[in-house]
């Protein structure tokens, strides 16, 4: 298989493992994490080694695919039960991601398709399968951002939030591919990236990813977002998602209702960057996604480093639910689909139409 | 002079030098900083040892009344010269800080009311109003907190922004004094804080003190306000001001306006502490308020711990204006005034009238 020609490599396969940028310490270092197992996948998938939702699906098709090189040699019984309790492990590590769902799904039914007696060709076809997603997510990237560039103008300010980008996917980006294309159709567009407390995606990884690229990018602290909307300092919002209901309320980093509110009131366009795979049919609405509490030491501080007062309690909601009539539209690979299909309930006939 | 009884001091007067806790490093560390002059007072305001409007008011006022102590012996020329060099110091210490000028106006006026043959007396003279300074402040927040507890019902889950507390106050506080009020008339309170980036004054400051009172204080990130009014865990808004132009507009921390806005959304009453010298009438509106910028090191993480993306452009207003119509009430010493007021340009007239 041959690497994609990015700049930034999210994971690739080396010869017997997956191997990912470890996001938690960039910018200031860049080092990869190896993974030769399912257990060593999900464990960096719980980790954050790799936060973003499409490059969670990515990361466990080769968790399946690492575990069955490593089972192959097993009888079918210990091989299938040890399958088992991989697939476990790997749904286990990210509750809220619906691309890990899917692709571990997508990953059971091709498994399911082929005889357990030959478990080293079965190894061998879920290898090729994670291969094949990878590539994939970077082809409807492209086509999303194609789509997702048409509604942005030349000139535009445009405010992100948390890191939709290439470091989120395989190797485009969904939001940041977004403003990828326009650029690349020559657009000059200028953007404003919020830090993203607590885990602060935005000042490390969106940042980062925009100076690769030598697109301009200035970076504000979270509460700054209304104060550059009430000067008319931003002229539309572009963000990803982890998760969209099928009445097209959108789940994703904490922050983004607050921005979706703010936007409305001052007319600014709010998109959603969002491939068909983070779409959730299988929940009517928003108030249905599982909302994960994460570890309250991210709000003490940043790493290590603490300044919460003693004593006080703490929340870390990690996402927030924005509502479908607050989304001016979302932008899939296969088209854009404005509010006003959203607000009539129309998402679910979109996906079904192109499926 | 007595100091007065409160388990955190502020600033208080020790023998020839005024002693500030310094902010920026609470609450691991509790260190005065200890000022002889109006230039070492006018650094230790521009340095945000004490960020808060009003303890920047007395201690301008202190400034004042050190330096002329410290230039007693000299001739009258030299004397005035020399003050005149310390009022313009102290104003430039922070431009957006209305007490600082309503405090050196008033010291002011004392100084030109006496007789400038006799500087030791004048010395004396201002240093016993800056005493007074100091506890007039504490009397009007505790007036002001009595007017707002009356707004909070017991059981209330309020949540504020920044530092509007005794520490920003020579005393008691503006909003944290509202929550000491209703405590001490046997409401039970919880305090939501947002932590205030870039300077975290919330994490550090409020959360802190309302630990040191035993007032339940549960700290979030600046971006999950809106999720928690969303869930229903918010009754009321409590946030300081650090100016009031005349027609209602509200110039606070970064970040009040975002809060504003997403409580009108939610129903959720927003109300400003306001002490009366916090309203500047010579401001119409709230776009007449200059925004200070400072420094965006800040920004780049806290203290001497950088996390950013090198490469990227920053921005960092402290402040932000909440237009009148978004303020449900200002909660001032001498009474509450209501949204209906404000927005028919009321305001003028009630402190006209108080005046």
């Amino acid at each position: 298989m041959q690497n994609h020609p990015q700049a930034v490599k999210t994971l690739y396969w080396d010869s017997g493992k997956i191997d990912m940028i470890d996001q938690r310490i960039l910018p200031a270092t860049v080092r990869y994490v190896s993974c030769d197992s399912a257990e060593t996948v999900a464990r960096a998938i719980h980790d954050m080694v790799i936060p973003g939702a499409p490059a969670i699906g990515v990361a466990a098709a080769y968790g399946v695919a690492l575990e069955a090189l490593r089972l192959q040699g097993e009888n079918a019984e210990q091989f299938l039960a040890g399958m088992d309790h991989a697939f476990d492990m790997l749904a286990k590590s990210r509750p809220t991601a619906v691309n890990l769902f899917w692709a571990l799904n997508h990953m059971r039914s091709v498994m399911q398709s082929l005889a357990p007696s030959d478990r080293k060709k079965m190894a061998e076809r879920l290898l090729n399968e994670a291969h094949n997603m990878l590539e994939e997510d970077i082809r409807i990237n492209q086509s999303l951002g194609a789509y997702g560039a048409s509604l942005l103008k030349d000139g535009d300010r445009v405010m992100t939030h948390c890191n939709a980008g290439a470091l989120a996917t395989a190797g485009y980006g969904t939001a940041l591919g977004v403003f990828r294309s326009a650029v690349s159709q020559g657009k000059r567009i200028a953007v404003i990236a919020n830090e993203t407390r607590p885990f602060l995606q935005g000042a490390r990884l969106t940042a980062w990813e925009m100076v690769q690229e030598n697109i301009p990018v200035t970076l504000i602290t979270d509460n700054m977002a209304g104060h550059m909307m009430s000067t008319g300092e931003i002229d539309a919002v572009v963000v990803g998602t982890d998760r969209v209901s099928a009445n097209g309320d959108v789940a994703n980093k904490i922050g983004t209702y607050m921005i979706a509110v703010l936007a409305q009131r001052h007319q600014i366009p709010f998109y959603v960057a969002c491939p068909l795979s983070t779409i959730d049919l299988s929940l009517e609405k928003g108030s249905d996604i599982p909302i994960e509490e994460r570890n309250i030491d991210e709000v003490k501080g940043f790493r290590d480093y603490h300044w919460a007062a003693e004593g006080v309690s703490i929340r870390n909601p990690s996402f927030d639910v924005t509502p479908a009539e607050l989304v001016t539209a979302l932008i899939t690979e296969k088209g854009i689909v404005g509010n006003d299909v959203l607000v009539r309930g129309g998402l679910r006939q979109f996906v079904q139409e192109i499926a």
